[in-house]
């Protein structure tokens, strides 16, 4: 067999930056809309529920001659290990050929393209004079979704984080955050004020907020419903397999609902348990991301809709940013030719 | 990220023999059955149908401490452009902590298991008295199934390739089989007198042979019912996907039929279009491979019975051998570390 270009994280993170991220994760929720992107059933298996998991998400992009899949492993005690809790590993393949061409840690590409998904639901349904990001969840994507946020929404000016079952844990990590958060924003070459700090309490957080990202493995729901402003934008990014839920299914039921994929959505998404409960049905999401980009379906109609951005995650995002940063890194020679 | 060792081809060739694998493939029947090992559900797309497609095999194997994932590409017109037609990649992955550990070309892993499969299924099911195999199809696989049932079935001593469509190239191709099959009994050291041929004839060839393994890619029936005589053992390995067959609905209904896995057989094994056309129902597939091998089951009970194995192939053989390549290599010190 030919060789395969093997690219760690390091590499990855000389290539890609957050605005890259941005202009993928947009076009490929179009292409998907489009028809031109086509995803696969996803795989996925818990080793032990609430402890460790694993999912592959694979897909093909004819546009892009492209075809490959993304597995996924969280194991939670890892941290005691001092290992990472998320190991993400990418393959591409040609779609002319079969080969696979590389082998990339998808670290970086999941956190820059979920961080991405994030704030692009802020940019087309957030009230336009949006200035409070609140982001639940102080783990490994918080500070993606803070930087693309800043980097989308330019209106926002002051950030909380705040973490519901250990609340002290949203101070420890804020200068890691921060520090993360300001270096993503300076390898996408954005200069903006904007303010960073922890909240302990997410009842008042929630009510001051104008955007709400939840990004957290929460299997229960975090955000009350009578905790909610009229007007808030929620993105919800967490759930993303099966049993898994963020905000109150009550939310849903009066918000106005964006979803990436309506099967996922409706099956391993925030969605689920709202369907599953008959608060909603199917037919009470508005529409895809990607049509909502594409003007073909109305966002936001007044500052007092709640708006929702159900976001599971489509291998599409990973493929395309994985392409992109597969032909970057043959043109600039970047990565290790491996014998396969 | 940690080091992910990167083992090509030529490393597997170095490290594994038939031998090693038929032992992996038995042990893994068992462990099924056993259910020490879970199977995930399978991801199958066709690019073009009967022209290019690809399927994503995954399950965990926790008495091995590994889980994992081949993605197997198949694209016809390759040959053209002097690629081979398969190409076929695996990822471990270790069960305690989700880090990848190695990226596998499963180019020899694949030939090797599945040739492993054919051959168990004639050396349980086979008439103990069994002179002559039949191999249908001529392509990469058929090697492997007929030195792995030269060292797994004692009696036989003649072998004759067939290939139904284009019978000529039998003849062509049968130097470079007979070479392959001889360096699979050598590199697995067995010494054994036999004979290969080819055929242009596949129904006088079925006529004379007590086994018959179908290795092809195809998507209608090439073997007739009228024309098996009694006492016959098949391996029905080619079907793997929906829509594809190789020998006449009519013999399932009258064999007692093994498959590797229940489910995979009836959706998109050759049991398939028995089944679809109400032939056979899953009440009559006798069971398991594993059951059998256990001794759980009876097998062939006269000499007369026609018998059927039909192998699906079951990620879990890959992850096995796969794992016992990883290890001999990190042993031996064979392979590419790359960081990742």
């Amino acid at each position: 067999m030919s060789k395969i270009l093997v690219l760690s994280e390091s590499d990855i993170n000389s290539i890609l930056n957050m605005k890259m991220a941005i202009d993928a994760v947009e076009d490929v929720y179009i292409q998907k809309y489009n028809g031109s992107g086509v995803l696969f059933p996803m795989v996925f298996h818990e080793f032990e529920p609430g402890v460790a998991d694993m999912d592959i998400k694979s897909g093909h992009l004819g546009s892009s001659d492209v075809y490959g899949l993304k597995l996924v492993s969280w194991f939670l005690n890892n941290t005691d290990k001092n290992l990472p809790q998320i190991y993400g590993t990418t393959l591409l393949f040609d779609d002319k050929t079969g080969e696979p061409i590389a082998l990339l840690n998808a670290g970086g590409v999941t956190g820059m393209r979920t961080g991405a998904a994030g704030a692009i639901g802020g940019k087309y349904l957030a009230r336009k004079d949006s200035k409070v990001l609140l982001v639940v969840g102080v783990g490994e994507q918080c500070p993606y979704q803070i930087a693309a946020s800043l980097i989308t929404i330019e209106s926002l000016e002051n950030v909380y984080i705040v973490n519901p079952n250990n609340p002290e844990k949203a101070e420890e990590r804020l200068e890691l955050i921060k520090d993360k958060v300001a270096e993503l924003l300076n390898c996408a070459n954005v200069k903006k004020d904007y303010s960073i700090d922890f909240s302990l309490d997410i009842e008042i957080a929630t009510k001051e907020s104008d955007i709400i990202i939840t990004v957290t493995p929460s299997q229960e729901l975090m955000i009350k419903d009578e905790w909610v402003k009229d007007g808030t934008q929620f993105s919800c990014v967490g759930a993303d397999m099966s049993g898994k839920q963020e905000i109150d299914e009550s939310i849903l039921k009066r918000a106005k609902i964006f979803v990436d994929d309506i099967q996922q959505s409706i099956s391993v998404g925030e969605c689920e348990c709202a369907v599953k409960n008959n608060l909603i049905s199917k037919g009470d999401i508005a529409g895809e991301i990607g049509e909502l980009i594409s003007g073909d379906v109305l966002g936001r109609e007044n500052d007092d809709e709640i708006t929702v951005f159900d976001s599971t995650g489509i291998a599409l995002q990973d493929l395309l940013v994985s392409k992109m940063i597969y032909d970057a890194a043959v043109k600039v020679q970047i990565g290790t030719y491996v014998e396969l």
